[in-house]
C-alpha cells in the first residue's frame, strides 16, 4: 500500500526526514500490538480488531530520565490518562501509550507494572537509601473507539499486550494503517489506523526534526479532504451501519530544545493540520495532542538543583515550527488512511480500505 | 465588489441567513468608523488607514442587560482587552470594539466613558439606592496591527471615534472590506479587512443563526487558500516592503441558548475556520474568538436569585454548531478579501485588492 | 472519637447541615471499602492500609442521569482520572471513587464494569434501536499515596472492592477517619484519612447546602493549624522515617442548580479552606477539587434539544457560597484528623492518632 | 508606623531580604506616584485619593531585554491588562503598573507611550535596518476599587503621572501603605494599601530571593486574621456606609531561574499566602498574581537562536519555594495595612487607619 509521497498528489513546503516518520526524531521508537481475533457476532468476549501502541522518547529508563512535554485537548470527550501531572511537572515519565476507549485503565496499569519491573522503588521508596518519598509513576494513555469493527467492553489489552508492543518497539520506520491502537480505527467513513510523518527545519534554524504520529478515528465520509480537494464529495464508501463521529490522538516529537510553554504552543498548531484533512471537529470527539522534545532531559533524582541547559529563542522559528507541525499531523491523516487495508469486524462490520486509484483520480479532475 | 457567494466558486453544507452576515442574530448590530486621512511619509501624525468597529449584542443598556459569552485565544501575541472578566462571570457588558493594535487601551478607556455616560454610578454606587458596591465596567477590545499602512504610533482612535463608530452601528447589512478596524489590516499578502458570514441550522433542531465577523490580518501569500484551492501557489500580490505575519480577531453571534462552556466549545472550533483558508498560525500573531449568546440575559442588578432558563443539551447539535462555525468563519475570511480594495498608505505602502478574475481563474482552473 | 464540633474549640460563621456532612445534600451517599491485611515487613503482597471511597451524586443510573459538574487542580503531581471530559461535557456519569494512587486505573477499570454492567449498550451502541454511537464511559477516580503504611505496589483494590463500597453506599452520616481510601493516609504528620462537613445558606438566599469530603494526606507537623492557633508548633508526632508531603482530594457537593462555570468558582475557594489548616501547598502534592451539583440532571439521551431549567445569578451570593465552601473544605480536614486512630502499618511504620486532649489543651492556651 | 515584624507578634519560618521587600530581588525597583487631591463632596473631578505604582524587574530596556514571567488569577472579576500576551510568549515587556480599576486603560497608554519614547520603532517597524516586523508592546497593568475614597470616573492618573511614578522608582526599601496605587485602597475594614515583604532560601539550595508586592483592598473586618489570630472578631472599624469586597493584585519577583511552566506554580501558591490572613475569596473580586524572574532574559533582537541557560530542576525546593511566597504574600498584606495612615475621602467616606496598639493587645490576648 502506498504512503500519500509515492501518489504525485501531495506537496509539501517543508522538506520530510528520512523515514518521513516520528522516528526521524532520533531516539524515538514506536512498538505496536495488534489483536485481530475472531469472527462473527460479538459474543462478549471478541470478536477483536484492537491492540495498542506504544511511543518511546528514548530507548533508556525513562522514569529515571524523563522528557520534558505538554499536552493539549482540543475536543475533551475522551478518557485520556496522565495529562493533570504532565501540566504541572511538564515532562513524561513513561512511554505513551494509545489503544481503544475502554482499555485505557488496564494499559496505564500495565505501564505502571512495566515502570515497577524497571524501577522496583515505585510505590516503596528508598528504604536502602534512606531517601525520602514514595515514588509514584504518572502512566500516559491516549484512545479512540474501535467499537464498530472489535468488542470494545471486554477490554483484552493488559499487560502482556503492552510488554509484547513494548518489545516491538524500534527506531526505524513505522508500521501504519491497520496495526496496534489503529488496528479497528475508522475515518472519514473508510478505514483508518496509525499514520505518521516528519518534517525538517532548514540547516540555518538548527535543522531541528518534528514528528507526528496520529490515531485516526474521526470524521465524515464527504469530508474527507486531501491537499484542498473534496475527496469525499466523490468518492464515497459502500453504506455502513453507522455514521462515526470518533476521534484522533495526535503525538509530536521533535529534538528541538523546547520547554513546556514552546511545547505548548506546537500543540496548539496541530488542530490546523487536522482541519486541514476536512475534520469539522464534531461534538461527539476525543481529540487530544502530546508533545514532548527529546533534548534536555528531566533526571529522576536530580545531583544538582541548577544545571546549564540550551533554550530557544523561539519566535524566530515559531512560525517554521508551526508548519512543520501542521504539515506533518496533516500527512500523517493521509497515511493512516492509505495504509490501511479493508478490515471485516464484529457483526460482520466492514470498513473499507480508501481505494487508492480512485482518489488519485479525484485528485486528477481537481488539477493535482 | 462580490462577497464570494457571488462567484459562483463556493459552497457550503449549510444554508445562510439572510444578510449572510453577524446580524443575522436577532439584535445584533455592527457600527464603524474608518479613518483615512494624510498621504505620503509617516509624519508622527499620520498617514492613517485605521479605525474602529463595534458588534452590539443587542441594542439596549449592556451594561444592565449583560449578554452570556466566552473568549478563546488561539495564539495570544496580541493586546486584548477584557478577557479575564469574561472567563470569571461569563458575560459581555459593553460593546466588543474592534481596532488597531497600539489603540486598544485609548478605545478601551473610551467605551468605559460611554457606558458611564448610560449608567452614570459607574465608580461611584448607588448613593440613591443605598445598594452596595462601586460598579466597574469591563470593556472587551480585540485587534490586529495596521502598522503597514498606518501610522500606529499616534494612536488615533479615541472617545469621538468609538461614539461615531456607535452612531453608525445598524442591524442589517453589514460593511465589508476597507472599513472601520479592517482599514489598514492585510491579509494573504493582500488587502484585508472585516468580513461576515452566518449559517443557519436546520428547523428541526431549532433553526439557531450563527454569525461570525472577523478583522483578518494574516497570512502569506502563496498560503491563501480558497475552498481548498491553492490559489496562493498560482497568484502573487506585487512585490512588497514586507512579509506580513498578522493576527486575526473572530466575534461569534448566536442566538441558540448557550451557556459559558458550550460557547466555549464554539470558541475552539474556530481555528478550523482559520486553517480552511491556509493559515499556518505562525509565531506572531494575536487570533483571538470572542462567542456570545443573546439569548439568556444576565441582568446587572436581578431582581431574583433563580430565573428559568433555557437550556440546550447541546451534544444533539454540537457537530452542526462546529460546522456552523467552522464554515461562518471560512466565508467571513473570504468576504474580507473580496471586499476590500487597494489601499495606499503610509509610506506608499501599498496592499492590493484580490483581483477577483484572477481568483475565479484560478478556481476553475482547479475544478471548482 | 469525637468530630471537631464536639470540642467546643472551633466556630464557623454558617451553620451546618443536620449530618455536617456531604450526605446533607439530599441524595448524595458516600461508600468505602476498607482493606486492613497482613502486618509486618512489605511482602510484595501486603501489608495493606488502604481501600476505596465512593461519592454517589444520586441513587439512580448516574450513566441515564449525569450531574453537572466541574474539576480543578490546585497542584497537579497526582493520577486523577478522567478530568478532562468533565471539562469539555461538564458533568460526571459515575461514581467519584478516591482510592491510593497507584490503584487509580484498576479502580477506573471497575468503575467501567459497574458502568457496562448497569447499561449493557456502552462499547456496543444501541443495536436495537438503531441509535448511533458506541456509548463510552468515563470513570472518575481521585487519589493519594498510602505507600507509608501499604503495600502501594500491589494495587489490591478491584472491582470486587470497589462493588463492596457501592454496596455499603448510603446517605445519612458518613464513616470518617481510617475508612475507605483514607484507611493508609497521614495528615500534618498525623494519622489522616476520610472527613466531612457541611454548610446550609441562609433561607432568603435559598438555604443551598454545601458539602465537603476530603481524601487528607498532607502536610507536615509543624504546620499544623487548627482555627489560627499553630498546634503544630506545640503538639509533635512521635519521630517517624518519614516526612511526608502528600496530597489532598476535596469533592464538594450542593443543591444549588449553579453551572459549570459557577462550579468551578466553587472548585478555586477549596485551597482557601486547606491553607486554612496550615497547608503549603508543598511541591509533591497532587490536589485536586470536584464539584458537582445535584439540581439539573442530564440525561445520556435526552427527548428534547432544549429544557427550563434553574439559574441562578451568582453574584448575589457568590461570596456566602465561597464562605460555605472554605469553611467546610477546613472543618471535612479537622474531622478526618480526629476521627482518625492509630495505625500501624508495613514494616512497622506507625501515624498515631492527633491526641485530642492535648489538642485541645493547646487550643485553650491560645485563648479558644 | 511599624512593619508587623517591629510589633513582635509575628514569626516566619523562613529569613527576609535585608529590606524585607520585593526590591530584596536584585534589580527590582518600585516606584509610586500618589494623587491626594481636593475634599468634600465628589464633584466629578474628585476629590481624589488614587495613584499608580510601577514594579520594574530591572533597570535597563524592558522592552529590549524581556524577563521571564507568568500569570495567574484567582477571581477574575477585574480588568487587568496584558495577561494573554504574557500567556503565550511568558515574559515582560514593560513595567508592571498597579493602579484604581477605571485607570487601566490609560496606564496602559502611559507605558505604550513610554516604551515608544525609548523604543521609537515600535509601531513602525525597523525602515532603517530592513528588518521585518511592526513591534508591538504590551503593557501589563493591574488593578483595585478605590471609589469608596476617591473619584474613580475621572481616572485622573494619565501619561504624567505614569512618567512620575518610573522617575520616582528605586531599588532599597518600599515606600507602604497609603501611598501610589494604595492610596485609596480598603482591607478588611480598615485603610488598606502597598506592602512588601520578602523571604530568602537557604544557601545550601542557591539563597534565593523571593519578593512580593501587594496592593491590598479586599475583606470584611470580622475576617482579618493575623498569624491566626482571629483579630477582626475583636476590632471593628468605626461604622462606614460601605462593606467592602473588594480585590488583591500581587506580584512576585525572584531571582531564581525559573521558566513560565515554574513561576506559574509560584503563582497558584500566593492564594494560600491571602487566604492566611483571612481571605474567603468573595465574589466580587479581582484577585490576580504576576511573577517574574530577573535571572534568565529574553532579548527582543536575540543574535542566536539556541543559547545555554540556567535552568533549576524545581522539585527539589519547591515546597521552599511555596512556603517562601506564601510567607511573602501574607506578611506583604499585614505591612499594607499596618503601614497605611487614616484616609478622609470623597463625600467624607474614612477609612481608618488599622490600630496596632490595639491589635498588639488581641494579639497578646491570643498567646503571642
Amino acid at each position: 500500500m502506498p504512503r500519500i509521497r509515492d501518489l504525485n498528489i501531495y506537496q509539501s513546503q517543508l522538506p520530510t526526514g528520512p523515514h518521513n516518520g516520528i522516528t526521524d526524531v532520533t531516539g524515538v521508537a514506536v512498538g505496536h500490538f495488534t489483536l485481530i481475533a475472531g469472527d462473527g457476532a460479538w459474543s462478549g468476549n471478541g470478536p477483536f480488531r484492537t491492540g495498542v501502541t506504544l511511543i518511546l522518547p528514548h530507548q533508556g529508563n525513562l522514569y529515571e530520565e524523563k522528557v520534558v512535554a505538554s499536552v493539549h485537548t482540543i475536543n475533551g470527550f475522551g478518557k485520556v490518562a496522565g495529562f493533570e501531572q504532565v501540566r504541572e511537572l511538564g515532562n513524561l515519565e513513561t512511554p505513551i501509550a494509545l489503544t481503544s476507549t475502554l482499555n485505557v485503565p488496564r494499559v496505564a496499569d500495565a505501564l505502571m507494572t512495566l515502570a515497577i519491573e524497571q524501577n522496583p522503588h515505585i510505590g516503596l521508596g528508598f528504604a536502602a537509601t534512606g531517601r525520602q518519598g514514595y515514588a509514584s509513576v504518572n502512566p500516559v494513555v491516549g484512545e479512540t473507539s474501535d467499537g464498530f469493527l472489535s468488542d470494545m467492553q471486554a477490554r483484552p489489552i493488559g499487560l502482556a499486550e503492552v510488554r509484547a508492543a513494548l518489545t516491538d518497539a524500534s527506531t526505524g520506520p513505522v508500521a501504519e494503517g491497520v496495526v496496534g491502537a489503529g488496528a479497528g480505527t475508522s475515518c472519514y467513513g473508510w478505514k483508518g489506523g496509525i499514520g505518521t510523518a516528519s518534517r525538517v527545519l532548514p540547516e540555518r534554524v538548527g535543522s531541528f526534526t518534528i514528528g507526528a504520529l496520529v490515531q485516526s478515528n474521526f470524521g465524515r465520509a464527504e469530508q474527507l479532504t486531501i491537499a484542498g480537494v473534496p475527496v469525499g464529495l466523490h468518492l464515497q464508501p459502500p453504506p455502513s451501519k453507522r455514521v462515526e463521529d470518533g476521534s484522533i490522538m495526535i503525538i509530536l516529537a521533535t529534538d528541538a530544545p523546547l520547554d513546556v510553554r514552546q511545547l505548548g504552543r506546537l500543540c496548539h498548531r496541530a488542530a490546523f493540520g487536522l482541519a486541514r484533512t476536512g475534520s469539522t471537529c464534531h461534538g461527539g470527539s476525543g481529540d487530544f495532542v502530546i508533545a514532548f522534545s527529546t533534548a534536555n532531559r528531566v533526571p529522576d533524582r536530580p545531583d544538582k538543583l541548577v544545571v546549564q541547559q540550551s533554550v530557544v529563542y523561539e519566535q524566530q522559528i515559531m512560525s517554521l515550527l508551526s508548519l512543520a507541525v501542521i504539515e506533518a499531523v496533516e500527512e500523517a491523516i493521509y497515511n493512516s488512511l492509505l495504509m490501511a487495508h479493508t478490515v471485516v469486524g464484529r457483526d460482520g462490520n466492514t470498513r473499507y480500505s480508501l481505494p487508492v486509484e480512485e482518489v488519485v483520480k479525484v485528485m486528477r479532475r481537481f488539477g493535482r
